[in-house]
């Protein structure tokens, strides 16, 4: 029997924190990545792989309202940024993870090749996030522009807690992907899959049958679960730039966490160890993976993946 | 036996001519394309689509060069915007059709799916394209100003026959799609594939069998043409703004062509009766699909792709 993984990388597979990136620091960021992403295939599980968008969505936005200014071109909505920073990311990957096969001469033996899949992730269009946008995008505004350009383009916008006026949108819960059935027959073919990019493109089902994009954004984490459990995926892994989940995080008590069941996270979570903007979603996305049914959920650093895998890394959820 | 159809769709899939488009207009647009190449699958065809990106790689530039002199934004390289057009117009594309089938009560029946596969179209390395950029992409400078982007980001620049200068970037031939065993499998298994868009991102293999993305742009009926042969389709179809191809076009002794043999077509070519911007790349990639064993080869107006497969519109190029 194959066994399955789903991983979803963070921000840190791309870039340095707070830096644009240039192509050249993308490339080595995305090398890096695979590096660590092939040592997980090599151990024999059939892996897909999810990422997140949210700094480049930044800078598509950013491009888009700069050229609007400059020179009065269009600007699209924030479904179609999201496929642009799918076909963006999902390249970068898919180059830098074929190029390490064949490195370590694995292409064509245990790995078919590598797919990067456009992927519609399902959201309820009665998602209470609707009603009320809290996810900020894009760049900061003065009080004044923010609201012209809310104005102009249908945006809600407020001030942020940091400083400044931003769009926000909302971020409903994902319930499933569209192109599941394909992404779950090429992984049992043999291939790496890139797929959910972002959290998937937002649409929701309308009253015919048919999808309509949203404007919205969709939580990676909570995405790549539901892609996890729809190909009954054995492990979930969340690779981030933390080592491991702590309690009491960043406070003289905060105590890091090798283990916990699905009650002991959900008890912490409750608790408000895990912020929302950060660890919160992760471990979230954790107990619902577990809950549905998986075997183990892993929190980790990207950079110790592989001994996260083995249990002698990062923060294992698990069933109890 | 299923039988295979590569099409290819040109910029009318997407936009009025020299418009800019809106994202309304976008879907305005690819909800009637999606009419049209839904036809097609009604036929028992297994169709995989690929589409130009000439207009969205120049917009994408645009935005990318606005986006630095307001903010100081990176720019990324030709691969990595052909790559974003490629989630772009795919999403496009793969949300509409699959709307057309579920409103014709296609959908989970005849067809599986409708997916958008990021697709690396390999270049060789020595294509004397390299040596003499000609393709001009993205906006028009004048001369001081297109010599300064030149030396900043290691452009060609030449002066546009139509008016000021712009970048040049070399159109190496398609050897070979990456990704072409999965969506072989893909569209085997009952799916619609929407593939090496753009002409697929242009890559070429080091010595050391690895990828490397190149600044280059790829035609999209050349890349078509690969496809469709390694697929083993049947028909290869190019539908374009233009009903059938004509000899002497554009004079008083004008002539529209309904079928030619390949021998003809190569006689014609080699003549000068198909402009190199315009039908010059498609009649070559009609030749070039009978010659290596397809049955037949059609270049059609979009509106009448049905007609066409029926040979009651377009022009058809056969063996001989």
């Amino acid at each position: 029997m194959e066994k399955y993984i789903v991983v979803a990388v963070g921000g840190n597979a791309f870039q340095t924190k707070n830096e644009r990136g240039s192509p050249e620091s993308y490339w080595e960021h995305a090398r890096r990545s695979a590096d660590f992403l092939v040592r997980i295939v090599e151990d024999g599980y059939r892996v897909a792989i999810t990422h997140g968008n949210g700094p480049q969505v930044g800078i598509i936005a950013e491009w888009m309202l700069a050229g609007k200014s400059a020179k009065g071109l269009p600007v699209m909505t924030l479904d179609i940024a999201g496929a642009m920073s799918q076909g963006w990311l999902g390249y970068l990957l898919q180059q830098t993870i074929y190029n390490k096969l064949i490195e370590k001469g694995l292409l064509g033996k245990s790995v078919k090749g590598v797919i990067t899949v456009i992927t519609q992730t399902v959201v309820d269009r009665g998602d209470p996030a609707f009603m009320n946008p809290t996810k900020f995008i894009g760049p900061w505004y003065s009080e004044e522009e923010a609201k012209k350009l809310a104005k102009e383009h249908g945006w809600v916008v407020k001030p942020d807690p940091r400083g400044g006026w931003r769009r926000v949108v909302p971020s409903p819960n994902p319930t499933r992907q569209i192109e599941i059935d394909a992404i779950k027959k090429l992984l049992s073919e043999g291939y790496i899959v890139i797929a959910s990019g972002g959290g998937g493109i937002p649409v929701y089902v309308d009253e015919e049958g048919k999808l309509r994009g949203v404007e919205a954004v969709i939580d990676k984490d909570l995405a790549g679960e539901r892609l996890a459990s729809a190909i009954g995926a054995e492990i979930f892994m969340i690779l981030t730039d933390i080592d491991k989940v702590y309690l009491n995080y960043g406070t003289p008590r905060q105590k890091a966490i090798d283990v916990m069941t699905v009650s002991e996270a959900k008890k912490y979570y409750e608790e408000g160890h895990f912020k929302p903007g950060s660890m919160g979603p992760k471990v979230l996305a954790a107990i619902r993976f577990v809950e549905d049914g998986g075997k183990e959920a892993i929190i980790a650093h990207l950079f110790q993946a592989y001994e996260a895998l083995r249990g002698k890394a990062g923060t294992r959820i698990v069933p109890g």
